[in-house]
């Protein structure tokens, strides 16, 4: 797979443009200024036909197929595991660079799995696809890797908080429905979630397997070895849903082979790239939901010892799932590209 | 102090009635048909005067004041840690025993804290002042205690999910009138907690100390190691309020002395009294705030190994606050002292 090649402008197709994270890569597109000198916007049978506003301008969202990619520089994928299956090694065949930001390709050997302030560098060794990290593990490295650096994470133990819009817009609308109808004395519908979200925490996101784990800890895990380069790290992690509509949060317990105090942390995490040290809870000041949606930075807060370890430390980290968590990563992932272009 | 006097009924009132805790005592005593020859109910001036119905029959909440405790053999408090601070050592001196719900008393040497399933013994040593469990705690040594009796645990991460109910009834009112305001896009009054519960989460119960923990993780600490007997169980905690309206959660990891796999720790838990295993989540079984609260067990489900550590357990524990987690765990206390009662 050759590089991208240099150009002006690129075709930058936005695959699943009309569910929550591809709504949201075309804003980040547009607010970041990236050299897309078209855009074009695809969705399944369900949305195609809608229009959607891009630089002042209206896109018509296209039925996708197999001739979607002719032509198209770079096309970011958020359409669901299958979708990406069938339809990101096409979109290569025809020359096209994807950043997928589904689990299909993510774990494996030969595709990168890129969050920029942590392993820009694998995303240069494509072969045509790029894996863009899930949501709740794009926090946590971004997060984990300046103290991964300075003092090498042994152990690491989350346990999530994630909002609803990390399912899609339709668990956006099953949340404000079925609250509306608890708030006005009537049944609760389940479309989307198997029971009651709203004034609920459900401790299962995606499928469990044998072992007990659902899907989304499994990634959790392993996504943040394989970002980390590090599959010595000692992971685990429960992941809850919880009714919130926007940002994942994290309670996070990590022991380190090298004491690193409060402090210390706390000065390596406000000078690492993306993340923005939150913490002063004297004064009330801590990372929430409602102040980190729609920002673009890891927020990191509540750094303690973790007196339970002799070198450990708790952190809770907050993101918006949507933006860091999903499309701002990704089109963060299609920049170094550009930057790296000849 | 002497014991409880043999008597076939006693004398009993609930300090603190009007409130979510105190209500729920006064349903609790019912239901479990306490030997309450007659019920005192005592309230502030806030709430003083109002009709509270017990046994079939209307009982006028009394303003509670020095004066109140003649002829009470027990007094169940719930008004507070002033109240209790003030006031439970005036009703022992009149010969009541307090079964004190605020934390004004736990941590003193000389007062019991008890969970009746863990450790019952502890109660018959008091001087008249008995200690009832935070919330988030009684849940926890509920269902640690069969584990740490096997296996002995090490070291135990909680991160919590706490429900609006324990901060009282006018959270409850806060998260309801937030949600309404919120679904009819107008703006957000906060009375009760220093910022937004409705759609969001509150990374603080409690006040914060100078190593940055907040109360309500010192006290799940503290208060886990005194009714466990064991200090050296190496503790630490993250508590999270959730808008949720009753039941609380936790996210626990431990690591025990001995090995004990998922399936051990789910035999000596179903075996546990007080517990109720909720575990099988390929059948989307496992415990969830809506299933739980208004039951009296402490639900155990997700339990896993941790593979972070070499004898390592996952466990999710839910159980409804006012219930087991503050009024039930106080009237089974008071039933022990009427057991014992010579």
């Amino acid at each position: 797979m050759e590089r991208l090649k240099k150009k002006d402008q690129y075709v930058v197709a936005v695959v699943g443009a009309t569910g929550a994270v591809g709504n949201e890569m075309v804003q980040i597109l547009e607010d970041r200024k990236f050299p897309a000198g078209e855009l074009r916007l695809f969705a399944s049978e369900r949305t195609a036909g809608e229009m959607m506003s891009f630089m002042g301008r209206d896109h018509k969202v296209a039925l996708l197929d197999k001739n979607s990619f002719s032509g198209v520089d770079i096309a970011l994928f958020s359409a669901g595991e299958e979708v990406s299956r069938e339809l990101a090694p096409v979109a290569v065949s025809s020359g096209t660079v994807v950043i997928d930001n589904s689990a299909a390709w993510r774990m494996d050997p030969i595709v990168p799995l890129v969050v920029p302030e942590v392993n820009p560098e694998a995303a240069l060794t494509h072969q045509g696809i790029i894996a863009n990290p899930n949501c709740s593990t794009i926090q946590l490295v971004v997060a984990l890797k300046p103290i991964h650096n300075a003092a090498r994470i042994k152990r690491a133990i989350v346990s999530t908080y994630q909002s609803d819009s990390g399912t899609g817009k339709e668990a956006i609308d099953e949340l404000i429905e079925q609250t509306k109808a608890l708030l006005s004395f009537q049944e609760v519908e389940c479309r989307v979630y198997p029971f009651q979200i709203a004034f609920n925490l459900l401790p299962q996101i995606g499928s469990f397997d044998e072992k007990g784990f659902c899907t989304e800890e499994k990634k959790l895990i392993l996504e943040t070895q394989k970002i980390m380069g590090d599959s010595s790290i000692r992971m685990t992690a429960t992941t809850v849903r919880v009714p919130v509509f926007r940002a994942h949060a994290e309670s996070v317990n990590i022991e380190t082979e090298k004491k690193l105090s409060p402090n210390e942390a706390r000065a390596l995490l406000s000078e690492a790239p993306g993340v923005q040290v939150y913490d002063d809870p004297g004064r009330k000041l801590y990372p929430m939901p409602i102040d980190v949606a729609g920002s673009d930075a890891v927020f990191v807060g509540r750094v303690r010892e973790d007196a339970s370890f002799d070198n450990g430390l708790h952190l809770w980290i907050v993101s918006d799932n949507l933006r860091k968590g999903a499309a701002l990563n990704a089109v963060q992932i299609a920049e170094g590209l550009v930057e790296a272009a000849t």
